[in-house]
């Protein structure tokens, strides 16, 4: 071309890069590029909720065994249908329906691509304009990120460290206005560790009701308790506030890089369909991406097939691994645990600056202990001088980076 | 509660409801709704590009096998990166850049989940207020509901059915202004069966080049071609107009329900970093959801150990369909087929209403044809009276379908 290059026209908008939108993986990446290359000891990952590489936590022979038939079969190389095939809602409905005090149906059932699309999809269809949601602080960045993308506003409530994390829920009372839609749960607790009772999460549903709004109930670490606290299903619930469920088998099978979530409506009286949010669901659906179908078809096996021994020894080692956490961490003097986790695979935990020398805030702290210790934590969104710490790695594994976060408390301490 | 249910704020917003936006599901799903139940006759399904449940067109053993061991190993039940995994990425690039006059990098390979979340993350970035994007009509109706769901303005140039479905080159020139970023092609073509020689797609790549807009090349049915014109990737033109090429296991390995697909660079300049486009696009795939990680470390297996065998028969198998096809639609009056397919898994054909009694229209057309005769055909979307019509099933339900076709027309024709 004998002018040179022409002045492009188009530009990428930048809606969703780094300078916008917190990630856990952006946050992980910046993190991981900081490690020192010439340490020679392993990476302990200690900023994500994902134990799948450590064998102690392999999943269930039988998953695999109903993913490799299913594949094996031929019959789900197709495309699936929008809202996912009938046999794996199914097992999913009946599945959740053993904790409810009435029966799913199928059709309360839509399949997705692990919990993540699936808070993409009714974080969507709630966007209105002029709709906000209320978000827990600490929480999930995820809401954010698509909260962000689909221009419905975040206002944030707070979970409260001195009472076991539960909601503030005069707090949540204090936020909403006539355009507040929804309020999110995540039970049990993420990055919390909490597992809330069922007189906790009955409040929650009664201060839905009252102020007119849904409950979004994140239970992707459902069933995974393992203090005093029993995990309830924020679907019991149903016919006090519509609830949205989104679960996965990411976490209690470990397989979060399956990607095989749900979104089921616990709405007995039926309000998500009067007001077109099921019908939006399914206009969002048939444009996304659907899990891939055999996985789809193994999901029957999935939950029918796997053993109870795999559930109490996943269980077992959680608590192991959470006891050791708590402890651990009482011996290092600049963090403080205020509430030893009962469920999921994190726990918050506080950085007290003014004992530590040279380090200005929680950012830096994660810097450079990725940079001398090669121990990844992250920095907790929306608390500052937070961290948020997950216990979910081989406990010997476990051990040793919480060794490394004292030695660096050592080095840093101020004199 | 006492005072019944409360007056509740969430709506769903509608914006992604069959009443705004098409999908090949969509209309898939409301004929299918009208077929008859009585009918003893199996439902031949002539709508979409999916003939994985023809024995005849079951996907290699190598890629299955593939699957399989990679799950089996143990390695990939955890998360995957933004972009994809390193192997994955490295053996895509060195499959497409077997046909380039340069070599990809791995960094230049995004993996999606299938060819579908590459549209929806590269109309997402280049969605900036008042921009435009050039489509192709007849066209593939996915990029329309993204492009809506994206505030992106769509405007759309003509293929021609005279010049073998080839692009309206002055069309797309006047059609363009200076808020337009990109042009959508389509090669081999759906739902035309066109494939685009060399030369006009060197033309198409001059255009974009003169205009300032970089090209989107839709090859998901990339070497699907079985007559006289090869299959020339449009990334061959990249330096003359960046290309971002979307591909996809789906088609060519007949596996569209393993979600596997990609969004690559073919940009040897460096025009899409240079415009931000490509840091947006990791910003989307940031917060988007990966293929599932065990599928993904599959790629170089199911890439490099596909028989040469297996591509034949399939090319062999869709050549036959298109030769039946297009012999069995010149026997029916009511339709014409400009020209014969020469690649892809569509063709389109013309619906002549004046030769038929008691049919408005293209709709009612199909909504009948499905009711009586358990066949299903989509109205083209964008074409008024045009059908597109899948050739790619086993040839003898081929056959029987456009048989009974044909009897449609006889029981529906203007005495």
């Amino acid at each position: 071309m004998e002018n040179g290059a022409p002045a492009w026209k188009f530009r990428g908008n930048g809606g969703l890069s780094a300078a916008t939108v917190i990630t856990v993986r952006g946050v992980l990446y910046e993190l991981m590029a900081n490690l020192n290359a010439d340490d020679g000891r392993t990476v302990v990952p200690l900023g994500h909720g994902d134990p799948s590489s450590f064998p102690c936590f392999r999943t269930a022979p039988a998953a695999e065994d109903a993913v490799v038939e299913a594949l094996r079969s031929g019959k789900f190389n197709c495309y699936g249908p929008t809202v996912g095939i009938l046999p794996a809602r199914r097992a999913i409905a009946d599945y959740l329906s053993c904790d409810l005090p009435y029966k799913l149906s199928p059709d309360d059932v839509n399949l997705t691509l692990g919990c993540k699309q699936a808070i993409e999809a009714i974080l969507t269809v709630l966007a209105c304009p002029g709709a906000n949601i209320l978000l827990p602080r600490p929480g999930f960045p995820c809401y954010d990120a698509f909260a962000k993308h689909s221009h419905l506003e975040t206002r944030y409530f707070d979970l409260l460290p001195d009472k076991g994390w539960e909601v503030d829920l005069k707090g949540v009372e204090d936020l909403a206005d006539e355009s507040t839609v929804a309020m999110v749960i995540i039970n049990p607790g993420n990055p919390c560790g909490s597992v809330y009772s069922y007189q906790h999460l009955k409040k929650v549903a009664e201060t839905a009701r009252k102020l007119g709004i849904m409950v979004i109930a994140d239970e992707v670490y459902g069933h995974l308790a393992f203090g005093d606290t029993p995990f309830v299903p924020m679907g019991v619930f149903g016919s006090i506030a519509p609830v949205l469920t989104l679960g996965s088998i990411s976490k209690r099978w470990i397989v979060p890089g399956w990607r095989l979530g749900w979104l089921v409506t616990n709405d007995p009286n039926g309000f998500l369909i009067d007001t077109g949010v099921l019908k939006s669901l399914k206009g969002f659906l048939d444009i996304s991406s659907d899990p891939p179908t055999f996985i789809q078809a193994a999901v029957p096996h999935i939950l029918e097939k796997t053993n109870d021994d795999f559930f109490s020894k996943i269980i077992c080692i959680l608590r192991e691994a959470a006891d050791i956490c708590y402890e651990k961490i009482q011996e290092i003097p600049c963090v403080t645990c205020p509430k030893k986790p009962e469920g999921g695979m994190f726990v918050m935990v506080k950085l007290n600056l003014s004992l530590l020398e040279g380090i200005k805030d929680d950012q830096e702290f994660c810097l450079k202990l990725a940079k001398e210790e090669s121990v990844i934590v992250l920095p907790a969104v929306g608390m500052k001088n937070w961290l948020r710490i997950t216990f979910a790695i081989d406990p010997s594994s476990l051990e040793d980076g919480l060794k490394r976060i004292k030695a660096f408390y050592g080095r840093h301490a101020k004199k």
